[in-house]
């Protein structure tokens, strides 16, 4: 199989800016040409545009507004993973030989359609992603015994982490006691255990292993792919405190890469909620079952940056097509010892964890030097 | 590279029946379940829906519903080429070994979102395909001399095919001057000179040749593919009477399948309006410049079926999501020599040809034995 690396990438601040999705597109794609001068962008033969708005051929449109003619165009939706589920196709398309220069973009607007599902009869009124976290977080704090003040630690230690990352949405600390006394929105969550809808973008270029030594000093490869759809409705998880899919995502992705889950420095998890950091760690096997807060309260009391560097999805906020990107992005940094104060030591082996609607599809990442 | 081959396809009747797109999406992968019973559905490893239908994460809710659990499954939409993309997406992760079975479904209703391109505003208030298919219409008659007369041979020929295919829109024979009489909607478009908008769904396994050996005795390879866009803006071409990015993908397609033009015996062309086909058959190489016509009005005097043999967009309907799918259904069963009355003589080799939004993209395939 063809060795696929990263050579540029780009990122806009996430704010709740009311712009076209064209102009938010185009914002990190500039981003990301200012980050690498070196790149001919007459050589990208593909862009894929992540999004879940409804705007049509926005591949083709990102790719005149820039310049270019790609062979391959089109957009991939596949609610909040599809950042992710853009990259292995891009991967794809470079490892198939279809394909030398991949430029891959999400983009959000803060009101995507992307933020309720409305097939999942089994939610009834409920589809907003609120009640399945509910529903999750009820079910984890039951089975492991874990206060609302433990899971608090969440967004204590996110937020804080999103306060030294530039583009984050977040930019203040906040208390247990300030989770806690934050707006209760249903019996389980409260309005700081919410990742926010954003607008916002995020842009990267993969490439042959050819053209990656010619664009880059500092080239990241991806070296392990692992995804999985369990179902589309969350009732039909076999867990409401555990990601079935996230484990069988890594289980793959750590084969391919041919790595232990212990081999990785920093990660990026899907903490679309609170309750969704601890789980994703014990289903991705970085802690045990029901041990992901311990986990967490210890890296957060050390200050240890290592899990959601850039502040999760909590911290940084959540534009759906561009997460997963934006995810990469953070790891992609951390590798190349480029994270400023949120830089990890030693950070060499990264992991990328995303996911849509109730864990029912996961996609995981394996990115080094 | 590894071969990529396909093992089953399923069908909709193309209708105006409003039903929610999950039941179309549904509709044809029955089919294609009961076209070949080998197939166990447990190694689909890989899902991508084709649509422009702004419901979101299709991919897996069509995946519960056939009960089973991908590793890959997202959304694919890049206009009326959605569906080839798709197919070249699944052949890209069978190539790359991310998957080894992969289902493609395009669906669309009647009242797709992909009928208009909100963002083209060098349209003006024209953003519907017509305005394009009316300039390209009056570039072409005057550049070639070609009456309107001469153009409706387009028409005339692909619902007389169109009533061979039990799965078209159209069961109806049309004159030239029943073309001629049928409703101005512009200056130079009348109302039989269209595609009409419809529901309906079309869907493909595609399979790496181990699988597919195992799978069927009568197996289609997809042996070329190209791909082009060269812009988003219809007001970009270099012409309205030739379309360059259709030339471009048939010379890359050409290309990877070590084939000419002459090599092949029949085609499915993207007629979305009557003056598509002699554009698109000039563009592909069949014709010389001007001479598409002649060549449609020898083909349809002698009966012979090589270009559109299911009735093209004009005679089948225009179904957005699924008409690139639907198109190479139809050339595989033409090659396994199972295509009824529309069969054509000694069909080894035959070409797809899908492109969206006034030819700014396009998408050719050939496809063997």
């Amino acid at each position: 199989m063809k060795k696929v690396g990263i050579i540029s990438y780009g990122i806009t601040p996430f704010s709740k800016e009311d712009q076209k999705i064209e102009s938010v597109l185009l914002k990190s794609v500039k981003n990301l040409f200012e980050n690498n001068p070196n790149i001919n962008r007459n050589d990208i033969d593909a862009v894929l545009v992540s999004t879940n708005n409804n705007s049509k051929y926005l591949s083709p449109i990102l790719s005149e507004m820039i310049e270019i003619h790609p062979k391959i165009a089109h957009s991939i939706e596949s609610l909040c993973n599809s950042g992710t589920n853009s990259i292995v196709s891009a991967y794809s398309y470079i490892s198939a030989g279809l394909a030398d220069m991949v430029l891959i973009s999400g983009a959000e607007r803060y009101d995507s359609p992307g933020q309720i599902l409305e097939w999942d009869n089994s939610r009834g009124e409920y589809k907003h992603p609120i009640f399945w976290a509910s529903i999750f977080t009820k079910s984890y704090k039951r089975e492991f015994s874990i206060s609302d003040e433990e899971l608090a630690v969440v967004p204590v230690k996110n937020h804080k982490q999103a306060k030294e990352n530039p583009n984050a949405m977040s930019n203040k600390n906040f208390s247990i006691q300030d989770v806690i006394n934050s707006k209760k929105l249903t019996d389980d969550i409260r309005l700081l255990d919410c990742s926010r809808p954003c607008t916002g973008s995020a842009s990267v270029i993969l490439a042959s292993e050819e053209i990656v030594r010619k664009n880059t000093d500092a080239p990241v490869w991806i070296t392990g792919i692992g995804q999985k759809t369990t179902s589309a409705s969350f009732t039909k998880n076999t867990s409401f405190s555990f990601m079935e899919s996230t484990k069988l995502a890594v289980e793959s992705a750590l084969k391919m890469s041919n790595k232990t889950i212990s081999d990785i420095d920093v990660a990026e998890i899907h903490d679309a909620f609170s309750v969704c950091e601890p789980m994703a760690l014990e289903s991705l096997g970085f802690a045990n079952l029901g041990k992901g807060i311990d986990m967490i309260k210890e890296l957060h009391e050390t200050n240890n940056f290592k899990i959601n560097p850039r502040g999760g999805l909590i911290g940084s906020g959540h534009p759906l097509g561009a997460t997963g990107i934006a995810q990469t992005i953070e790891i992609i940094q951390q590798i190349q010892s480029n994270a400023m104060n949120r830089q990890v030591d030693n950070a060499k082996i990264g992991l990328v964890h995303n996911m849509s609607a109730a864990a029912t599809s996961s996609t995981v990442l394996v990115l080094e030097k």
